[in-house]
């Protein structure tokens, strides 16, 4: 499994996997693409009244097309690596993100975490903390922190 | 690299990077094991007045053999996943191990850090911090964080 997000660093993270953890020699397989969404309550907590329905529905829309391109750009790896011996999921979470990739680690049996070490944007990580230290302490498998050079 | 330790999480580890990392295909793999004894200043600070010489060459005595056990079980592991394609180096570092692993990781030029997720022991861990988790932050290459199931 490899957590994607819109930083370069989560695509130099699937290339790393690509490239290293996947074998040429094995024809199955299998590798989940994990994006996640923030919830639509980030939006509209108790404070929610600052934003109308209107404003929710376009960040709504802004995040499900920020998913749509950051699945492009990892398609456009895929096919920069030639990597055609691999059967890809796709798969889309809501939530908080170490949250959610622990949970899809444990519940989709994940062998590998791949993940990128500054992932979920700068600001976000000073507010939430760093996503890779909590999934490298609490997901139920290997997990691999990747440094972009 | 794969910093070992005595834990059996450090040699589940090892297993998992001659497994996953290890390519059949090539010839040129490389593997450092890397094992990290205490300082003597450990035995011997300001209170090192309560250590006699003897007791200090004793503990000096009692982390070697500790290191080269260590080496012993990782060799056993080699000889039982069949790892005969890899060029194997030995390094024993002396001090912190979070620093030493990370300053080896960057002088012999490391592609990838593998580690247990416990290492050190727990009373050590509890005293020091988690040495995984500096190391997948600071650490100047991917780094592998390996959980025993």
């Amino acid at each position: 499994m490899v957590a994607v997000d819109e930083s370069e660093e989560s695509m130099y993270a699937l290339s790393w996997c690509i490239s290293n953890l996947i074998s040429d020699t094995k024809s199955n397989n299998k590798l989940v693409l994990l994006y996640v969404k923030p919830p639509p309550a980030v939006f509209s907590d108790a404070a929610g009244y600052i934003f109308s329905t209107e404003a929710i529905a376009a960040m709504e829309k802004y995040s499900t097309e920020l998913a749509d391109s950051v699945m492009e750009r990892a398609k456009v790896i895929f096919n920069n690596l030639n990597a055609t011996n691999i059967n890809i999921e796709r798969v889309i979470g809501i939530g908080d993100p170490k949250n959610v990739i622990c949970k899809a680690v444990h519940k989709l049996e994940a062998d590998t975490l791949v993940m990128g070490s500054h992932g979920y944007g700068l600001i976000k990580r000073a507010l939430l903390g760093s996503v890779s230290d909590h999934c490298a302490k609490y997901a139920k498998c290997p997990v691999v922190v990747v440094r972009q050079p």
